[in-house]
C-alpha cells in the first residue's frame, strides 16, 4: 500500500525529482508518473515504440523534443496528420510561428494573413513559401517513380532536410518510419493534387502504406505505444498493433473525455476489450495538455534511461 | 436587446417548441438555437451542405437519422472517418450493436469477444461477417475497373444496399457523394491491402478525390457546414471550402476544447482568422455531445423548413 | 439485451418522444434517458427529492423551470448557492437578464456597467436595486427575531415575493426548504454583515441550518437526488443523504470530468464507495450542459407522469 | 514579436528551465508560464495575494506544498472548504490517505470502509478518529467564548496542531487567516451541530467573517490572486477583493470549461466584465489539473524569487 506524500520544494529541484513526487500527489500527477515508468519499462524491455501526434503539436515547440526523441532513438515507428509533416518542412526551411494568444480578434487578424491555431499563429507567406518549395520536391519525386506510398515520400523529403530539430530529417536519418493515413487532408494534398492534373500517371499509393505499417512489426514483437491527442494517428497506430497481436504498453496523453464516446477520448481502459492493448498489459491514461505533460513525463524517462547507460 | 426568459414546460410539448424556448434559456441552450437558425438560413439561401461526423455517431443510432436528412435534401455532401463506412455496411447487412455500459469490466469484455466503444458494443462477428462481405465487393470493384477514388467506391457500395437507414445507400441514390480521407485507416484499409497484395495494379486514388472534393463546390457558390465533432472529416470539409473561398454559414458541434489547440476543438472563431469562414459570415460553435445536441437542433430545423412547405 | 435503434424525425415530434428514442442512440443521449427512467421511479416510489443547483441556472432561464417543478412538488428540498437565491429576488422585483455573447470585449462591458455570465448579461443596477430590496428585509426579519438558520429567512422572504415563476416564492407557499451552506458568499453576506454592524446580536445560524437538512428525512426515508453542476450544493444536498444512510436514486448532470477529483465531477460510481449512493440504488451520471440536458430529462418525467396522473 | 522554440532536453534539467522553455512552446503551457510570471510580478509589487483551493488538493500531496508557501510568506490570505480543512487536521495528527485508482470497484470499497477521491482513498477510520478529536476541541473553544467566526476557530485550532506540513498550523504561525464560507458543509459541520445541540448558546458567525475577510485588504493595497480549481472559495475570495476595488493580478487554474456558464469555469476574462479584474490588470487562466500546473508555476516562482534573494 502507498500513501499520498505531501510534495516540498528544495532549491534548484530537477524534472526529474518533480515527477519523482508527483506521483505521489493525486489525481493526474499519479498517472503522469505511471506513465513515466510505463515508458520506461517499454525501453528496458525492447519494445517496439510507436509515437502518435496531431498537427498542432508540431505548430508547438514540441517538434524538436519529437526530433530529439527519434534521435535519442526512443522511438520506432511515428504516425501523425499531414498538417504537421507540412509544417515541421516549413520550419526546416526557416519559418518562424509566433506566439499569439487565445483571445484575439480573428476577423483582423485574417485581414493581416494570419492564421491561428488556439495561442500560435501561422502567417500565410509561411502557406506560400511552402507551395515553392512543394513543387520542385513533387516533381523530383516522380522523377524517380511514378507511385509512392506516403511514407516512402516522407523520407526522401526528410533526407533533403538537414535540420537537427526536423522530425522528417531525423526519421529519415534514424530509419523511423513515419505514416500519415490521410495525406491529401492539407496544403500537400493541394500540391499533390495540381500535379497530378498535368500528370494522371502519379499515384499516392496509401494501401501500400498500410501493408508498410503492419509490417513495422510483429506478432512476435513487444509492442508500446505512446499516443499524444487522438484524431486518426492514434488509430492507425493502435490498428496496426491490433492487427499484430496487440500492444504490451500503452500511453494515452489527451485531454478529449471519454464521455462521447470519440476515438480521441477512448481510454487505455476501453482498448482493452478490442484486444488493442493486451489484457495482462501495462496501459495508463493522463488528461490534460500535451504541451505540459509530455515533457513533464519524458525529460524524467530520459533522465532516468541516461543514469542507467541507456542512452 | 433580448432577454432571458423563464421556461415553462406545457403538456404535450414538441421538440420545435423545447427549442425555441431554449434559445432563451442561457449557456449551450442559446448557442443551440443559434444553430437551428444558422442551418434554416443556409437552406433557405441554397447553400451547398457539408455534414461531418466521426464513425462512433455511425455506432450511435444517429446513423439512420443522417440517412434522413439525405433523404430530404438537407445536406449535399459528406466527409467521415472509414469506421463509420464501415459500420454502416455492417448495419445494412443486419447486424445490431448493443446498448452496453462505461463501467464495464473491459478484460472480461475482450473473452466474450464483445469490444466497446463508449457504452455500445460491437461484437467480433460483425466485423468477421464484414470481411466475408467485403471481398467480393471489392473483386467486383476491380473488375469494373483498376483504379478507383475513393468516393466513387462508396457510392457503388451504397447503391447495392438497399437499407433506408444506410448513409451510404441513401448518398448514393441522391447524389451526395461521401468523402473519406484516411481510407485505410480500419478494417476497410486492411481488406484493400489484402486484395492488393495479389493485384498490385489495384490503385485507390486519394488525389483524384482530393479533385472531387475541391469540384464538389466553387467560388460563387454559397457554402455551409455542420461538423460534428472533430477529427479530419471536420478538418478536409473546411479545407475544400477554404479552398473555394471560404464559408458563408458554419455549425460546429463538439465536446472537445479550444485550449490545446487542436481541429478538434478548434472554434468558429477561429476559423475566421484563415478565412475557412468569412469574416461576415453566420456561425456558430455548441459544446456538447452531438448525440442529444444534434437531434435536438436538426428536428427543429426540419419542423421549421416543413412549416414552410421547403421538405 | 437492447440494441442501438436508428432515429428517425417523424413531424410533430414531441420532447418525451425524442427523449425516448434516444435512449436507444448512444453515448449520452443513452444515459440522458436512463436519467430520466431513475426521476420516475423516485417519484413513483415516493421518495423525498433533493434538487441542487448553482447560481447561473437561476441566471438562466431554468430559475421558472425549478418554480414549475416545485409547484408541481415534483421536488421537496432545494440546495443552492446564494448567487441563486439573490437572482431569484432580482427577477421576482422585475429585473430583466440580457442574452449575451461569450465573445464579447470584457472591458467593454465593464465600462458599460455590465457583468457577464458566460453568453449573459447582468447590469450593475440589478445589484443596487438589489441593495435597496434587502436593506427593509433584513430589518423585517430582524424585528421578529435576532437569530436565523438561512433557510427560515428565504422562507420569509419567499412568501413576500408574489411571482409565480420564483424559486423562493413556490418553496415558500409548497413547503419546500430551501438551503444554502455559503449563505455570505455574495451581495446578500454583505448586506447581512453592513446590518450585523449596527446590530451585533443579529445572528445567521448555520449550525442550526445543518439540523434543519439533517432531519429533512431520515434513515427509513426513500432518498432521490438530482444534482445540476458541482459546487457545495451538491456536496452539501449528498452529506445530509448520506447522514441519513444514503441515497436510493441519484441523477447527477454536470459538464465536469471525474479526472481532477473535484466534487463538481465525481460521478455516481465514486459516490458508491462513501455510501452516498446505496450499493444496490440507481444511480446515473450525465455529461453535458443542464442547460439542454435538465429540461429534456425533466420534461419527459413531467409528460410520463402526467400520463400515469400523477401529476 | 515572440516565436515558437523548439523545446530540448538537457540532462540534470531543473524544473524553473523547463518552464522557461514552455514558454515557447505552445498552447497551454505558454499559459503556464505567464502564469508564474504573474505571481512573480505580484510578488514583488508587494501585493496582498490570496490563494484558493478545494478540498481534494488537501485530499492530496499539494497540501504540504500549501503549507510550504504558506512558511515562504508567498500567500497572505488563504480560502478553501470545509473538507480541505478536515483532512489536513487529520493528517496533521498522522492519518495517511492510499494511493489509488480511479477504475476501482466501488461498491468493493464500500464493504472495505473505504473512500474514494478520484484515485485517493480514505479508510472511515480517518473519520471516527476525526470524530474522537473534534469533540475536545470543539468543547476547548466554546470554554474560551461562545461566539466565532470559522477563521478564528482555525487559527486556534492550528496553533495546536504543530506540524511543518499542516496549513493550518502555518497559517496560525504566520498570521495567514483561512476562510471558509461553508464552515458547515462537512464532517466539521456536523460536529458543531451535536455539540450546539446541548449547548444552544454556541455560535459560528459566519456574517463575522465576511467582516474578516473584506478587512483582510483595502481598495488602497495591491491584491493579487491565485485560484485553485473552483467553488466557493474562488468566488469568495474574488468577492472580497472585488468589494475592494479589483484584483490587480489573478492566476485562475482549473480544468473547468466557459462554455457552461460556471464560476468553476469562469475564465479571468469574463471577471473584467465584474471589474473582479481591473481592466488593465494582469491575469491569465491556465487549463488543467492543478496537481501537474501548480507544482510547475509555483516551483519556477519559489527559484526565481530565490535567485533574487526574495525569500
Amino acid at each position: 500500500m502507498e500513501f499520498v506524500k505531501d510534495l516540498r520544494w528544495k532549491k534548484g529541484m530537477q524534472v526529474d525529482e518533480l515527477v519523482s513526487s508527483l506521483g505521489k500527489v493525486g489525481f493526474q500527477s499519479i498517472e503522469l508518473k505511471k506513465a513515466q515508468e510505463n515508458i520506461v519499462k517499454m525501453k528496458k524491455d525492447g519494445a517496439k515504440v510507436y509515437l502518435t501526434f496531431t498537427s498542432n503539436m508540431v505548430t508547438s515547440g514540441l517538434r524538436g523534443f519529437f526530433a530529439q526523441l527519434i534521435k535519442l532513438k526512443i522511438v520506432d515507428v511515428i504516425v501523425t496528420t499531414i498538417g504537421g509533416i507540412e509544417e515541421d518542412i516549413m520550419k526546416a526551411h526557416g519559418e518562424n510561428f509566433i506566439i499569439g494568444g487565445f483571445d484575439t480578434d480573428d476577423i483582423e487578424l485574417h485581414e493581416k494573413g494570419i492564421n491561428r491555431v488556439g495561442n500560435l499563429f501561422i502567417r500565410n507567406e509561411s502557406y506560400s513559401k511552402f507551395e515553392d518549395l512543394m513543387n520542385p520536391i513533387i516533381k523530383k519525386l516522380y522523377e524517380k517513380k511514378h507511385r509512392w506510398a506516403p511514407s516512402e515520400m516522407f523520407k526522401e523529403i526528410g533526407l533533403s532536410l538537414k535540420d537537427e530539430n526536423s522530425i522528417l530529417y531525423q526519421a529519415a536519418e534514424n530509419n523511423v518510419p513515419i505514416f500519415c493515413p490521410a495525406v491529401t487532408d492539407g496544403a500537400f494534398g493541394f500540391h499533390l493534387f495540381m500535379f497530378q492534373q498535368n500528370n494522371p500517371d502519379f499515384i499516392v499509393d496509401v494501401v501500400k502504406d498500410f501493408q508498410n505499417i503492419l509490417l513495422s512489426t510483429s506478432q512476435d514483437e513487444k509492442k508500446g505505444m505512446i499516443s499524444l491527442g487522438g484524431s486518426i494517428s492514434k488509430h492507425h497506430a493502435i490498428l496496426a498493433c491490433l492487427l499484430n497481436g496487440g500492444l504490451d504498453y500503452a500511453v494515452y496523453m489527451t485531454t478529449a473525455s471519454h464521455s462521447s464516446g470519440s476515438m480521441s477520448g477512448a481510454t487505455t481502459k476501453e482498448a482493452k476489450s478490442w484486444g488493442k492493448i493486451k489484457d495482462d498489459s501495462d496501459a495508463v491514461t493522463v488528461i490534460g495538455d500535451v504541451s505540459i505533460t509530455f515533457p513533464l513525463v519524458m525529460i524524467s524517462v530520459l533522465e532516468e534511461l541516461s543514469r542507467e547507460g541507456l542512452i
